[in-house]
């Protein structure tokens, strides 16, 4: 496991996106943004069950991830990593507001739906490429 | 091959960046920030030759690409798609210079290296996603 440097934490404890390429059953690759967050020296992303990226990592628990300043993209991080748990229920919904405090400073996320299973998907990173 | 959105359009004529997957030789994802240029309906990315984003996307041809508004994050489009070209030399260049003016607003590519090779990846986009 690699180690978060302290820019790479820097990047995720701001409210930074993450662009999350995941790998599709047939092959192809995904990516789309997520709010990112962290738990010491693991990444971990929130989504909910039966989007593409959650059934690819549930089948493919390798993942990429880039984080850059929203202010100067220039200044980036690129984490390649592994999915090491995942996480559902009361603590997934938890989380799921305080990534609506941290990103749109709200206290619930507005966009929840009703039957949304919310599930923490805990990565740990395996290498780490900085710039800016 | 799926048309781009007039939004697809104007997110790539903006200076925005894209994030771009592509699938390692291992089968695992990779994603870096790209600059992002269409021709038409194509997509366009210029990177050099040796990167680890040329080496995946020459053995596989099938990319993922997310572009946002720089200003909105949550005004982006997902775009699946294939490489059906490659083109180096001059015009290869000349484009990096063209993306050096619409990123940054300087004539030439500053970190262009001497021993660099750009080459250009012309993608059809085969599926289309938005948001915002």
């Amino acid at each position: 496991m690699a180690e978060l440097s302290e820019k790479a934490q820097s990047l995720i404890d701001q409210p930074n996106f993450g662009y999350l390429a995941t790998v599709n059953s047939d092959g192809s690759p995904q990516v789309s943004p997520v709010w990112v967050d962290r738990r010491d020296e693991h990444i971990v992303i929130n989504t909910a069950t039966g989007r593409a990226k959650d059934r690819n990592m549930r089948r493919e628990p390798r993942i990429a991830i880039s984080v850059a300043n929203r202010e100067n993209q220039y200044e980036k991080v690129d984490i390649r990593g592994r999915v090491v748990e995942t996480i559902g229920g009361e603590e997934a919904d938890q989380h799921i507001d305080l990534m609506a405090k941290k990103y749109m400073g709200q206290d619930t996320n507005p966009w929840r739906q009703p039957d949304e299973e919310r599930v923490l998907f805990i990565i740990a990173p395996e290498r780490i490429d900085e710039m800016g």
